[in-house]
């Protein structure tokens, strides 16, 4: 049998962590004869819930699930852990400004990054949940400075995962029959759903739909989509999201099929004039534990635009939280 | 490719609901190359976020997931149902009895009963999950005169896993490791877990665990791990309840591993003495889509007194129900 992968999980009595942490037991990321060994950390007000969390696992009697960590000491939480999935994060109270929110979570992502450096695998990935996420990944990036920034990535899957979603409905097509579907820059308002290289059963789905549906329904409802499903369910995404997450490391880990890319928000190497080092949302293909950029890409003079606003607010987050860019 | 399985979740905006109908549409229950219709069936209250369960559906973008049906019509709900996953109940009011509660249900399971039996597939599997399961189960089977009660069952698989994850924890072994657990009876503190045919590793458990832990820590945790879960969350069972759906209904559906059995509530048809008739949990091995139970397991003096206490008690529940058994 393999040995089992370590993977730790923050914010794991949360809404997201406690969709998420059952699908990972039950195999659903590694595949059904990879063991895995849960490593769940919280903050100390959430152990006792965290504690029915790990009841529960236990109560499911997994066979994969061969070890369950849960903690509130990060050393102990990231210990050897081969993925870090940072999911908890400080919710923006009222009346808090978005740069206070940018600080409040700078301050916790820096520390997390540290913690990862010093005790997790030195060949950890890093997949940040938590918002702002791209603004998160970039800091507990900075925050490793033994690690490789490759390693750390933030989630633009479940917008991507939205998108094939909406474009399957419109169509009237599987989201199985939708390949190269694009999410661009940040995970936020000003992110760009992009179907200008999309096929649906190998056609454009420009030939589809029209230009005008795409831009003025299809692209503010993938942005807005976050909101819409507040006001339905009263609370925010939760089992969509961990459905994302574990797409989003299944994929990095397993590899994208043939023929077909995802959208990862990665270290920018400066692939299609982004500029360097903010994390950014690309299609990417992975293979052998691997992500790489896809490029060539014809981008017409609208999604440029688009690219560059979102390429402007992640450099005002960054320029927000600048003096935890350092270790 | 196969033709999609219809399945039919009621109370599917509630927390197991929610934990349950992801892990359907992701292949979970019946595997990585079946398609599945979901049908979700709320009261009309809960509509809204019913809504929003099917927008974090389609939000997925899951291959398997070809169509998704939400309503609070059960003939709609229930429409060619291959699976029918009754979640739904009434639960506990401060200050109402026992019996209250049994009534109140007894009139929502035999209604979905009728609605089952006009509108599902003739060949439709029932599980009751919303308790009281076990007399939910019998009234529904018995408002359903053209189906065989032998397509209703309630759910103990729960019990079964918490009971296999104390024994794996107590004997330092994996659940894998585990075989032949059972759980006898009521879904309900008079439920029998029984160590007494079960095998770790091939030895019998109770050559490795005494019978005073039995007992004295084994039985009680295993009838009161709800409640012990319910003061660590704040919140009952969901993502493991959902778990032992996905593990009860693919277990009958494509069935159990070869020299092993699981714990399903099915109607009585006297095997250990047990009256006919009521919804009992056994020892059961499925093949074929069809559940046999397992016969000749040696029951000492004590086990057949636990036995008798759950029989009395469902006996008990159905005569508060009787004129509810009839159509």
């Amino acid at each position: 049998m393999k040995s089992p992968v370590r993977v730790t999980i923050t914010g794991a009595a949360g809404h997201i962590g406690y969709a998420l942490a059952f699908r990972v037991a039950s195999g659903e990321m590694f595949g059904p004869d990879q063991p895995v060994i849960l490593r769940l950390l919280e903050i100390p007000q959430a152990l006792s819930s965290l504690n029915g969390v790990g009841m529960e696992l236990e109560d499911c009697a997994l066979p994969l699930l061969h070890d369950i960590v849960l903690t509130d000491d990060p050393a102990i939480g990231f210990r050897e852990a081969d993925y870090a999935i940072l999911i908890g994060a400080k919710p923006r109270a009222k009346g808090m400004e978005r740069s206070d929110l940018i600080t409040e979570n700078a301050k916790i992502f820096a520390a997390q990054g540290r913690a990862i450096n010093d005790h997790a695998s030195p060949d950890v990935r890093v997949l940040v949940v938590g918002n702002p996420a791209n603004t998160n990944a970039l800091i507990a990036a900075a925050n490793a400075p033994d690690l490789d920034k490759r390693q750390f990535t933030a989630m633009t899957r479940l917008d991507h995962n939205r998108a094939l979603g909406q474009l399957a409905n419109k169509t009237n097509r599987l989201v199985a029959d939708i390949t190269r579907m694009t999410i661009w820059g940040n995970h936020s308002m000003t992110q760009y759903p992009d179907l200008g290289n999309c096929l649906v059963e190998g056609v454009p789905a420009l030939e589809l739909v029209t230009r005008d549906w795409a831009i003025d329904h299809f692209i503010p409802r993938i942005q807005r989509r976050g909101a819409e499903i507040i006001e339905a369910r009263g609370l925010s995404s939760a089992a969509s999201a961990a459905d994302a997450v574990v797409d989003h490391v299944r994929d990095w880990a397993l590899g994208t099929p043939e023929g077909d890319w995802v959208s990862m928000s990665v270290i920018s190497d400066g692939s299609y004039g982004v500029a360097e080092g903010i994390v950014f949302s690309f299609p990417v293909t992975c293979a052998g534990g691997e992500y790489r950029i896809v490029q060539g890409l014809e981008l017409d003079a609208l999604s440029h635009s688009r690219l560059k606003k979102s390429e402007q607010e992640l450099l005002g987050e960054r320029a927000v939280v600048e003096d935890l860019l350092g270790r």
